[in-house]
């Protein structure tokens, strides 16, 4: 579905909101700047895309499907068609997942099309309908500046998942529970699928701040170049997310064994106290005729003492191991 | 065995299926296009290959032998032996396993070679049999629709494997039995092994659609960038599924270690309660003559008091370290 | 030492065995086909072959040495030195050896040189035998044979490899016992053994099939190209193998800490319930002269009553735990 | 915020501090060399290096930037803008962290930009001061010598966690606490996060090392070669330490498995020594009417003996397993 | 420190001693071959190579710091700084160390400045001694000499390294002691640590033997190609014993969790048969007035034989279990 069309004039300060039947005449006039943001595209938009813009079907058909399509840029005749991820943040889930936006990049046009609502979108629209700043540096800078929106806003995400962190870290060494492995195999799966998607798109901004392609000018060159760090940026800090995901897993298990140590020693020393001083009491249980000991005046009193010096004599032993 | 023939004409509409011994004479002319399927191929099937269409013997005897033959291209003067893989649909295992497809692809053929019956065939057939349309854009693009559908045939066993996990990881966390480790691993080598058949088949495809191959056409290339980028996503999910598998593992790890927990904490708290008050029973089972407790008016209801007082310390110690 | 030494002549059918002493003279024709087979080349087998081949003293010095060398190509001004490796048939021992071959192949001649009888080399002489068709394509057709041979005799240690899995694998979830976890790793290092020679063997066969080598034909190359495939194969089995070794470790180790679980679980059983009965009895022992209970006229029969009761209740409480 | 402006005229000798207003016409003369020096950059700071350097907005706004940069260079026009990553040693913290030093590389001209004061640049500052020596060998050599005593103040702090290492190693071995593990996840994540800095770095000093860019001379390379040997050390360095991270934690999970061990073996002695001692002398507690044994003349003496023989075989039989 | 100086006059056969001082001057000729050779180099010593040889002063400095350098070679105009390790002998330690030689390699001199004494540089200067044969082959060949001794002085330390993983294997099977452990480890370490310089070492012995240099002629080529195949031998003994060492870590793990196994099962056919039978024994130990069991004649012996009944079974029912 077209969300807005907007066009600039070549001598115009202002983008222009038009109608899809005027697109055709101002492409042909191969001047001026022309936008057109397309959401949850369905085959009648692609339909348009092919008759209007010429894009080719299977590009067209990659904005339609409801797939997963990595990034990439497939370079046509005189346009480029640019798949880059951000956050979708138009889900609740405990798991990170991205969303594609698709950039058709010609001379003078560039189209945009998502399956969800996107943030960078959403901002670039406001920008350009309250004075068409960003329309007004050619088709290069205008992708650029919606690619760049897009990675910018993938840093929340990263610093929420920081701080997820941060508070299982707590959790993990004080009162691990089951929940806190799930949470930790959580967060690990949303980094790494993050990392999935970051690392070829390195690649692909990385082509373009190249300037292997020529739509991209000298100068929008240096700006890709600019997200491309920020893209090496991401990478580093999820490297340092995974590192803290495995030192918490490695804290969560050992931790867990380290409960399983304490219950042991609490069980070991009950036992080891008392059934010792439960043999002695069976001892002057027995019904013997012939038992000295239970005729002594102070028999009972003599056990007593045994029995005492024997518990103490184990708990000082348990001390010395620094089990009490 | 050669399963079927069919032959569109230069400027014929329809493919005719027609028999073997056709072959020769509209090779010769180098129009149209023949398509050959073979399925199971035999020695002699393997003759007729060489002799007819006269290809190298090597590549031959590779449709005939059962052996697994991992992706490839061989690039032979004027002609493509191409073999990628597909799931093999045809078996009932846990295990995923993949079959292959050699496909020689000359300027005016197709010689498709199988083990077992493969659906991308049939369904090809199918529609070259109603109008014969993917016969119509060159032999390069009917290859390409071929092996399209073998890629896109992987597609549903991925969404099996997932859903499975998804079954996994619930019973994992609820109720973890032995043959949910069992499965779990079954997964994870099917994914391996899908994963080892997709990487090469993806470099392979890639091949194909860079122009490395003059029977590849321009327009065509552009088609096979499209498996190739299947392939990218087929990768980027199988990637997806092994995290999980991972991740699935640890759990059930974990989960079999807090089940230990759970048997040792009932074990201590039982022990570490009665034992004491057995002993405390013990003592005055004791027979000794002069044991003055014993003939307390209320002796017996005073240790009744100190086993209980013993007892709900022990069940409050417990409670405070939340092992009640 | 010497085995064996061909000679077929350029207009020659049947090779004929020569004496040491003509070497020198036919090799100096240029023509024909010259096999010279060593087994536990000796120093004096070094020198001879530096003296009549005018081989590089260091090529001839890995013939003599008992040393490993990993598979190589050394390339010298009008003959190849190839090193490769197969598997070794001649010890008795659980771990996969390999053996190395190592082949000279010059214009028109051939030197094979291994330390152990190779059976790759034994059924090629019964060939060249019989009718001496192996050496009628050419030098680098004549040792090609003797590497695929080689290569092929590799399959049947794979296919043995795969079927101890199967017997493990049962093993390990049935009854798993200390020699299972010594199987394994055994497997495994066999596995990782093989493959650090298969991927070195691979590069070292892939660069004799690119045509780098003016010896080897172009027709040549393709069959070359084949024992690539070959390997390739191997390559793909071993790592499967690999995955199944990792996965019956883990079941390994995961069975291991299930039967502990199961012995905590017998041990707490009996403990929990039979402890507090012995409680019960305990307080009953005692010999208070005040215990109204013991006068009651069915006080045992209660007590009697109690215990099953609370055995009975416990009994329940592990069986709603699934521990019985 | 500009924190020293220093000038060597071409015929001078010793660089004088100049005021900001000059440097314009200083740099518009294209001679001699001029430092500028600034901490924790404002963006007030970035429009005056814009406005004097014209420096590209974007690398201006890096330096001002509180984000994380990974090392790179930004080759512009006229000038290189590098930014290196140091230790930051103004953070109180067990966790090794990195600062980043910015640095544009002029003709005749060097600018550093840094967020927290850096030993290096004080260090050159001093010398600067005191004879100017640094500045006399031109651009490339002054940044060379700040760079390269930003990389060898790395050095202690990879001293400094060795040495932790040595007091983990006794600590794991001897007795391990909680805090152990804590200790080693710690220094193996500053490890891994020096090692994410280092790997680039370390490509990004080979490329000024190989003369990729003519601002660095032939034989300033030669310097920047060795500052990459000193990188190459550092990386050799941080793996081994990661191995003995990875060596430390194997201990102790090993130890704590230990230890475990050890509190089983305490509580399977006592028990399995009294828990029969106590059957014995249950029997003998029983009120059995018609109990002979009770009425032998030494039949308590003869119990006893029993009990002290089974006592021994079972402190015998837990010698034999090596348990005491 | 200058340990000794060889000159081979350019028409002599027997290498002299000469003394410091006639170095200049011989050096100046451009013929013959002069080997210095340098341990424990002091300031002075670099002061004397940068004079007379004019080595760079920093190739200097790196032979006098005893800092780790790894592997490399620097190439300035007219020599070749290379750096490669080998085994230090001279230490105490369990764990395997290396040390290094830096070699300078001119047209006519070689300059060798090592740490420690080398096995490698002893042995060539004895045999200098004895009749300058190595010295005779020119500057590329005796620095060959050099290096190969030092590399094949590695094979002994791997081969001990190997003898003791024999000794751990049996260890940890038969009696794992805490040793075991820190034995396994050490020698993984040692592993890593060897394996670490080998394999930047076989790039570099690489680079001298693929003709990158002009200072290496063609012969001295196969001979450095043949050093490569040392090393490429070194690293596939390594990984074997990589291998070795995670097999056995996995063996000791699980040996560690079998002993506890052990320790459990006793406890728990301990208590299990005997807490019931206490029980039993209990029941009949108890005051009440009315148990008619007490006065039956043979009470007793029927109480004995229930006794007896139930061990029995639970004997039984663990030797089912196969815990007997």
């Amino acid at each position: 579905m077209i969300r807005s069309i907007f066009y600039l004039a070549p001598d115009g300060k202002v983008p222009q909101e038009i109608s899809k039947d005027d697109i055709g005449s101002l492409l042909a006039t191969g001047k001026g700047l022309l936008w057109v943001d397309i959401e949850d595209a369905t085959n009648e938009d692609a339909q348009f895309l092919t008759d209007i813009f010429h894009f080719h079907p299977l590009a067209a058909a990659d904005c339609v499907s409801k797939n997963i399509h990595p990034p990439k840029i497939d370079h046509f005749e005189n346009y480029l068609f640019i798949i880059v991820h951000g956050i979708n943040y138009n889900i609740e889930s405990d798991v990170v997942e991205t969303t594609e936006l698709g950039v058709f990049l010609g001379k003078n046009y560039v189209v945009t099309s998502h399956d969800v609502p996107l943030r960078s979108v959403v901002s670039t629209l406001e920008r350009v309908h309250k004075n068409g700043q960003p329309m007004r540096r050619g088709a290069d800078m205008f992708a650029h500046d919606i690619i760049d929106a897009l990675v910018d806003n993938i840093m929340p995400t990263i610093d929420e998942l920081d701080e997820k962190f941060s508070n299982i870290e707590c959790e993990v060494v004080e009162h691990p529970r089951k929940e806190t492995l799930n949470s930790i195999l959580q967060l690990k799966r949303s980094i790494l699928a993050l990392n999935r998607v970051m690392s070829p798109q390195r690649g692909i901004v990385n082509n373009l701040a190249r300037g292997d392609y020529s739509l991209i000018g000298k100068k929008a060159q240096i700006y890709y170049s600019n997200i491309y760090d920020h893209l090496v940026r991401i990478e580093t800090l999820t490297q340092g997310l995974r590192d803290l995901a495995d030192s918490a897993l490695a804290t969560y298990l050992s931790s867990v064994s380290n409960r399983m140590n304490e219950v042991m020693k609490v069980l070991t020393i009950f036992a080891s106290i008392f059934i010792p001083l439960t043999f002695i009491a069976g001892i002057y249980g027995m019904n013997f005729a012939n038992m000295p000991e239970l005729h002594w005046q102070y028999g009972y009193f003599i056990v007593w003492g045994i029995i005492i010096l024997v518990g103490a004599s184990l708990v000082f032993f348990f001390k010395r191991r620094k089990w009490l």
